[in-house]
């Protein structure tokens, strides 16, 4: 009924791209990558890096090491998406629940080694019971707990063995896997090198008491990208996963793990309208668009809903102007230091760039996102995997 | 490749209804919208509703008081879907930005009425342009400012002559619109009532302001949830918006406006674990699933990421259970008073309803809407539209 433009081949003034959009500079996320890449072989492990940043099977392509994988979701249906594109190693890396094995087993019976994690006996008991009702295989790593963060289980906790033990008929334990999440907690790098080292030491001392208990524990997995961008030493670790490294935002920013100049996403936005009393300009990209993480808020320096750019990506006046209120689809930009914004420096129909504090949550709702080349013109728009 | 489970007709424990899943309660649904109907009859204007709630026709149906609308949008993608369902009034609430004109006048060519707002020269001048370059029409309202909420023009600020005055040829003004944002401020019902008769004297201001200047102002809109609830007297006032009254949300149960039993939408969530020295419960529903909306946090009662309820959508042990913490896909469950959860309580593979601090951006990752109706099993799986 309607006509939908294009805006593969425009530049991003163009009103053939929309706004809001979510973008993403190609030279950035490849310098990325490879970064990531060349991290994980200086350390001698697998990179098997986690997709739900962008859940899009054109970046995966580019930030496996083959197009077959390995790499992580967080859910069934990414795990669904990227099975159907192809992928052929994948762990979903959220303790499983139990009605959800039918759907592992359909992803798992299409030829894709889809494994699961768990932390508790009555889940091991479900899955054991599930594979032997079923008479299928299903392969299962227990979740470690290396710093209180979230879930797993304490490397030197009773459970562990326990719940190996539990783990009978086609659920094969085939290996380990812990999140470093409190690495996101500290701005202090020394910190962090502390994670990766503790990471490391958690996850070494499960698999080997399981080892010494008689398992066959052949994969050893560790991973945030805090501690992927500061581990030195991955000795007895066998893979490494990592997923907002690939975009970068203003958290990780913050963070110190990467530099303003590695964030790839971004939020294009026109100007819609000014409030000139109070030296505000109102852009078409709300917390919707930006979404309503402002993760930032308690580090050391608070972007608001976003840090604002030119439609070249470089940050205006020295990093001054944020996106400081946000509503469902309107964004309300100010100067945060200096002089207040004047209208006729962002005219009505004028295209920013604003980087997100968080691009996982950023780029989810959107269905496409917007590849754009070294010439700041759209290459390719990606398709990616949305909701559940 | 895959088949996908089909939940109408289940109930919400069966395995068809996947987790996390965003429920609507049918009969609380038609209450609040019954309500609305009833309260815009009562006060003698048109019921506008805001779909961006919902984003979804089927609800829009019930909601609207008739299959053409009138109803209000926050998107031009809105505007579209809906257009293309029949919807023959719409006005997009979001100050025009001059490259969407196009689309604009495309969804208008179908027959249906759609208006767009704006609040300064250039915009004005941009679509008067427009309308002249393309020999067409589009009517518009200029957006009024009553509290200093947002985007707006003041009531007695001369730019509402200016503007009015820049549109010219085809670029038609038909009315004025204000929303009361500021209502959402502050939790005292007197400061909201207060709010009502501000939003209603503003936006009367500044359309007689305008009649006065010789212009024909048919429509008088104004709008936001508080004040609609609030509202005693809208004289002069000729149409009224709101959209999160449909769902309602514990944003909204803070602020006076809706009781705890009127929250229609709520996340379905599976229990995966547990950490039970810190007497925790893990979910399978996590910041994706409830939104980054930290809403509460500023209301005398914060949530967290939601308020804990078993499947029959009732709060556990007084409202004393909440999602405290959450991760993209992983929500952690703690009492926030009395005895820690007991693992024993929640086993895995249990599920529960976490009702959203803000029932908008909660719904708008999901790919369908699960209407459940009074027997507690999902009736429809309704359609909505996501992205811009």
């Amino acid at each position: 009924m309607f006509k939908v433009s294009n805006p593969v081949g425009h530049a991003l003034t163009d009103p053939e791209v929309p706004t809001p959009a979510f973008l993403i500079d190609e030279a950035k996320l490849m310098r990325n990558l490879e970064r990531a890449k060349a991290k994980a072989k200086a350390l001698g492990v697998t990179l098997r890096p986690h997709l739900k940043t962008h859940k899009s099977i054109e970046i995966a392509r580019r930030q496996m090491v083959s197009p077959e994988g390995p790499a992580t979701v967080s859910t069934v249906t990414e795990a669904r998406y990227f099975a159907e594109h192809g992928v052929k190693d994948l762990i979903y890396a959220v303790g499983i629940a139990p009605y959800k094995l039918a759907q592992i087993e359909a992803i798992r019976a299409t030829g894709c080694d889809l494994k699961i994690i768990l932390d508790n006996v009555a889940a091991a008991k479900a899955v054991s019971d599930y594979c032997r009702d079923h008479q299928t295989t299903i392969p299962v790593l227990i979740e470690v707990d290396c710093d209180g963060h979230r879930s797993g289980i304490q490397p030197k906790s009773d459970l562990l063995l326990e719940v190996a033990g539990a783990l009978t008929t086609g659920a094969t334990l085939v290996g380990v896997l812990t999140h470093a999440g409190a690495s996101y907690d500290v701005e202090n790098l020394a910190v962090i090198r502390e994670a990766a080292v503790n990471e490391r030491d958690g996850i070494v001392l499960a698999a080997n008491r399981l080892r010494e208990a008689g398992y066959d524990i052949r994969i050893v997995s560790v991973g945030s990208t805090p501690t992927m961008v500061y581990a030195e030493d991955e000795t007895g670790v066998t893979e490494m996963r990592a997923g907002v490294y690939a975009m970068g935002d203003l958290f990780m920013m913050n963070l110190g793990v990467v530099k303003m100049d590695d964030i790839a996403g971004s939020v294009l936005a026109t100007v819609i309208g000014h409030q000139p009393d109070k030296g505000q300009v109102i852009v078409d990209a709300g917390w919707l668009a930006m979404s309503r993480d402002r993760g930032t808020a308690r580090q050391h320096c608070d972007f608001g809903y976003g840090l604002v750019c030119g439609v070249d990506g470089q940050p205006l006046r020295g990093c001054d102007i944020r996106m400081t209120g946000a509503n469902q689809e309107h964004g309300i930009i100010e100067a945060v230091a200096g002089d207040r914004l004047k209208p006729e420096d962002f005219p009505v129909g004028m295209r920013l760039r604003v980087l997100p504090n968080h691009a996982c949550p950023t780029a989810a709702p959107y269905e496409k996102l917007l590849l754009v080349g070294d010439d700041g013109c759209v290459k390719v728009a990606l398709e990616h995997v949305r909701g559940w």
